[in-house]
């Protein structure tokens, strides 16, 4: 730089002062250099917007901190970081940004899952960047290669393990084979789960990732209502054991599919076979298994959460929207242009398995089997363990639809040779038929 | 784009007609649709250069077929795609396609690993986009996310399986207990090693890709001259089932490591603890293994080779660097600003591997651990094993530089009491002491 003129510093406003913008404005200080070199101009804060000012929060100096969010949104930033949350204020603030001429880096799953059209929308008419690397799988570089890298290739199915509370939960009852309830008791006391739990455990924060992986896999609007979604609270220490006794591991998964006249989106706790490379995803780690026609299956592994993991994922997005300052260009804006319909859960089709408490007499197989084929479920496998009062009764079935097999669960109550159905889940990653 | 004037169509010239340029030709055909709304604007094949017109080439129309790559080249495509391979004849293609003003995708990691200055000088003179996704791990979106995603953050490690032919030989070797010899003579006859094996088997293919990942990754000029490289040939069935005692299993890995005053760049066959992710990564899967300050740990895992999943990394920078003529925009280009000086092989350290055949007498131990203490490394683990002609004696270490182990196993060789020194491999992938 040293023979041309000093080139116009690039100005970054931060909404949220907590664990991750603290770890942005850390980083955009101590990497101010390389930064630079990177960017081709320096970067430099022009203010922290925080809820409580008299909060000490390291590293960031406190001449920044500022309790007026408005304003600094609307202060015309080349960039602004919304690390608010939420959905009414944060999307106005980015509104508000946006038509100031800012362009956008957020880490807003909630909003991005909710109305990421509206801000498309507002992108484009201010001719700005909006950016989410964060919002999905933290750390991971996943939103990037799937908006850029695969932007010539056709993705045909994502499997997600994007909750680290619930994969961190499911690793415990594997390992040490414990019951549910006794996992979320220790969750809660560690803080690994949300102030409100059901978020991460009945599997909302996973379908608003779900929505997301959606819209840019497929080309298509998806909200979070499109998302089926159940969460792990039904998970049981029988169910892992079986599921252990077959060679598979129970996850929570996104699933996000081209089916043959539409998508399907879903949420739900899912065998895996141990094989899988999704299965050795452990602790609160997390991963996305992409299939795509040309690359065929690809995956991206590591910290969905934690303040500097997120970080590492603004700063990126952070650094792409000053290089479109200083030389020009934007990245891609909404891609809506696959307008495939998304289809009910009733379309899914998977494997499944099915754990029965049986009566335990002679012709109890042969009616069980008669309620699957009645239906249209092929069985793939079935083993029958214990007598008497502990007479069981486990089904593994071929790919069948979701439809056919809710009605083969309902058939399977009214039977008197079915004392109870135990357990109920879909089988994913096993070669096809 | 029914209310605007239809814009104006992009070329692509496509130089090298085997099955990844055969690949483009038809996704750029059959996605065409698609790959316009992404782009803003429809995409045109303008030619493809191949060696011999008379071989019928699946999917690329006889019209487009030419065998004069020069004029092609020179002939101001919009983007010209580079898929020749080699050093001297790419070279030249592709500085002329830059001075006529083309942007650049390049599938050449042997040009990237050997010149990537001469590249990137010419793409900042013409103004032009440089891009290689599938110079290194084919499919898999890596140097995209090395380039842009990790660009605010510091990458300390990375560790890759980038050969997938050597690592389909690795994972024969330990999941069938076989020689080298008869995995290598498998490779050959299935057509898994190039024409000139040494270039897999001997680590220079994985060396090319580690000088690149490396330049990513510590924003320094790297060439292969600067990789210290070993092949698989010395891997024993003997190592591999000691490995396997161990927890272990052995890969051939290209790592590039930042240390106190400078970066080392190395490939080498090493023992990885079975619970780490590389260790799952099986067949001919390739698979890299990034560490950074904020982002912690993360893994890139897919295809590393074939036509169609190059393609698909050929596909993605094609539809970037169009994107760029549409909207305005540049890639990134060469990071340099990093300027660490590259080091030596002997600053290394890691954890070893020794194994040796020792005579059976009192007083074998004694000798062989200060033959290691006198040299400064430290030992974690012996295990002894036989008796008589086969006494067998393993050693592991903690953290040593390579320098000291070198000179350790220099005097281990001097010892009436070892017999012969059977292996000696790196360790990576275990915590830290």
């Amino acid at each position: 730089m040293s023979e041309h003129e000093s080139p116009r510093p690039l100005s970054v406003a931060v909404l949220g002062g907590g664990t991750v913008g603290s770890a942005v404005v850390r980083m955009l200080t101590e990497h101010a250099e390389e930064l630079q070199a990177r960017i081709g101009a320096p970067v430099e804060v022009t203010g922290v917007a925080v809820r409580d000012a008299s909060k000490v929060r390291e590293g960031i100096p406190s001449s920044l901190i500022t309790t007026d969010a408005e304003s600094l949104a609307a202060s015309g930033a080349d960039i602004v970081v919304e690390l608010i949350g939420g959905i009414e204020q944060a999307r106005s603030l980015i509104l508000a940004a946006m038509a100031a001429g800012s362009s956008v880096v957020t880490a807003n799953k909630a909003l991005m899952a909710e109305d990421a059209a509206t801000l498309y929308a507002a992108a484009a008419d201010n001719g700005v960047d909006l950016s989410f690397e964060a919002a999905v799988a933290g750390a991971i570089p996943l939103i990037r290669p799937m908006r850029e890298s695969l932007a010539g290739d056709r993705v045909t199915k994502v499997l997600g393990i994007v909750n680290g509370s619930t994969n961190y939960m499911l690793t415990k009852m594997d390992e040490e084979g414990v019951e549910y309830s006794d996992v979320f008791d220790e969750a809660m006391a560690l803080g690994f789960l949300e102030a409100d739990p059901t978020l991460d455990i009945g599997g909302h924060d996973a379908a608003a990732k779900a929505a997301i992986l959606a819209q840019l896999a497929f080309h298509t609007s998806v909200t979070i209502e499109d998302v089926h979604c159940e969460g792990i609270a039904s998970v049981t220490a029988d169910d892992v054991r079986a599921a252990k006794d077959m060679g598979f591991v129970i996850k929570l998964l996104a699933v996000a599919e081209r089916v043959d006249d539409g998508i399907i989106v879903r949420v739900h706790p899912t065998m895996l076979p141990r094989s899988h490379p999704l299965a050795a995803v452990r602790g609160s780690f997390n991963a996305v298994f992409v299939e795509a026609e040309a690359a065929g299956e690809l995956m991206f592994y590591g910290r969905g959460a934690g303040g500097f993991p997120t970080a590492s994922a603004v700063m990126g997005d952070l650094v792409t929207a000053a290089r479109h300052r200083v030389t020009g260009g934007r990245g891609p804006g909404e891609s809506i242009h696959g307008g495939l319909p998304v289809l009910d859960i009733g379309h899914a089709r998977t494997r499944y398995y099915v754990n029965l408490d049986v009566a335990d007499r002679p012709g109890v197989l042969a009616s069980i089997a008669a309620a699957f084929a009645e239906n249209g479920v092929s069985i793939q496998v079935v083993r029958q363990d214990g007598h008497g009062a502990d007479a069981g009764l486990i089904v593994r079935t071929h790919m069948a639809s979701d439809a056919d097999l809710s009605r083969t669960v309902e058939r399977l109550h009214e039977l008197d040779t079915v004392r109870e159905v135990l357990g109920v889940m879909r089988v994913e990653g096993e070669a096809g038929e």
